[in-house]
């Protein structure tokens, strides 16, 4: 693809999914919270997979997966990620490069192998990752490419890079370099659970460094650790200069200066798996945002493409988005 | 799982399927002809891999999609096949054994990766098929485990092996273990090209060791020079005791001795991937026939199988088997 300017870079944990459908007990007899992202070691990697029913491979990672999704949508999208030069470090370069996302992170030549995630799909649609980070413990200062920084309109990082000290560190670059070129950066709150193990140092980011703050219901309740959405938002508003907030069935909300606007979901007949909801959201919305769309119309191509991938298996479009916009008189 | 008896044993090349949805424009320009099966080297793998699209991995190949059919129904099911030992290879082995297959080869640990074949999905639902044999060369003799043989019920062997000498005789000695102890053998023509391939090969073997040859119209003409369909499957009739035809939405026919049995297939309102149509056809017909079930009702559950398994990407069920027969009333 041509180099130059990039709509949107993404920074994320480069992962492969394994998914499998299992029933509720599956998930209790695991002891897994429904709904979560848990860390797990090789070990239980093992364990966990020699237990689960046959799977298919799919590329995600949250970041990757919102790369995918503005390239769908017709976007410059281009991404940082760890992989391993191993099958499905290879797998997850050929689903990222073939999407048409620019993706030049250097492979890890040893050290663990490429990361996976166990996703865990019950019979209503609702999903329970389990991520072994392998490889992406490498993510350093060393992968963040300054010229693709200064070129993105949009920097967009994952919540879960705080995770690790290194790949935190290239995050906090990353938006050093962005805010010096006069980037927009952004970034998810990826996870409640994510949110709890980095409230403060979360908030530190938004409040300083962040433009743009994506998270659901849930993510911005637990930062502000509050029971009242309306509450949350509130705070989320006077942190950062644009809030957009995922409520599930219920919708998005984008609070920017002083407007609050209020986003239908998009009714689908079935759910079949939430994998990849939220970043596709964030895919449809910064894509609208760098082409001088609105907010309001911006969410609503978020909407578009949250719907799509929960309607069938895997985080990443079945479909190319802009047709699909195109198609639903959003383009 | 416990040893002892087997239903059903099945011998083919063990290979990872990367699945693309991709337009007739695409097949055209790469030359290959729709619905057929390409076996391809290393440096075509990498140009047609690098051409396509996102991908999405799942296990397959043709034997091993109808062990997993057959453990699928509640059957016991055993495997033979090749992998290496890489992440490919240690993602066809889960998903056998989680499916409930016996599958104890043993991994090569040297020499090329584990199969994969790139199958490329038109809109129709047609798959042409790109195989890069890899590990699958190493399949020998030596991986014919007698004991497993003469334990099972049915030896199924896919004829996509004859396209290799050591393939073909480790086919051979199984057909012949399996003879000895009493036991039936079958065997699938694979493709009307592999047909093309070894025809008077084939024909020598199903006159002498092959007791239930499974089929399609188009290879059956195939292997008898006709366009005549009545004219090939009378000729197949003649030649082996139990012939199974089948014939896309037309059913299939089940010719034996005397009786010609005709098995209208089972009308789906999409047809998503007509993958392992013929693998899961062939393992809802062996496993009635190990449990005793007549030709009719088996080719009934062949027939349930292949539904379900076109209705989704991927050759291998996204359901219980045994719990969709039950409610269709055919268990």
């Amino acid at each position: 693809m041509a180099r130059g300017e990039v709509d949107v870079l993404t920074i994320g944990n480069a992962i492969v999914d394994v998914i499998a459908k299992v029933d509720d007990a599956f998930v209790e007899r695991n002891g897994l919270v429904k709904g979560s992202m848990n860390l797990i070691d090789e070990a239980r990697a093992e364990e966990l997979y020699n237990s689960m029913g046959p799977a298919i491979e799919i590329s995600g990672g949250s970041a990757g997966n919102t790369a995918a999704g503005v390239a769908s949508f017709g976007g410059k999208a281009a991404y940082f990620g760890k992989i391993k030069a191993d099958q499905l470090g290879g797998i997850f370069r050929h689903d990222m490069r073939a999407q048409g996302v620019q993706f030049d992170s250097v492979a890890a030549t040893s050290g663990p192998a490429t990361a996976r995630s166990f996703i865990l799909v019950t019979p209503e649609g609702e999903r329970t990752m389990n991520t072994y980070l392998g490889a992406c413990v490498h993510l350093s200062e060393n992968d963040v490419d300054e010229k693709i920084v200064a070129a993105a309109k949009v920097t967009y990082m994952e919540g879960y890079l705080w995770d690790r000290q290194e790949a935190k560190e290239a995050f906090k670059l990353a938006a050093k370099i962005a805010r010096k070129a006069g980037k927009l950066t952004s970034i998810t709150l990826s996870d409640s659970f994510c949110v709890e193990r980095h409230r403060e140092s979360f908030l530190d980011l938004i409040k300083n460094d962040i433009d743009i703050v994506f998270a659901n219901e849930t993510e911005i309740k637990s930062l502000y650790l509050t029971q009242s959405f309306d509450g949350a938002l509130q705070a989320l508003r006077k942190d950062c200069e644009t809030a957009v907030v995922t409520r599930s069935a219920a919708g998005s909300v984008v609070a920017h200066g002083e407007a609050v606007l209020v986003i239908p979901a998009i009714a689908i007949p079935c759910v079949v798996d939430v994998t990849g909801a939220g970043d596709l959201y964030a895919a449809g919305f910064l894509f609208g945002l760098t082409q001088g769309i609105g907010h309001a119309r911006s969410a609503q191509l978020g909407s578009l493409a949250a719907a799509e991938v929960i309607s069938h298996v895997g985080a990443r479009p079945e479909v190319n988005l802009r047709q699909h916009a195109k198609e639903a008189g959003l383009l």
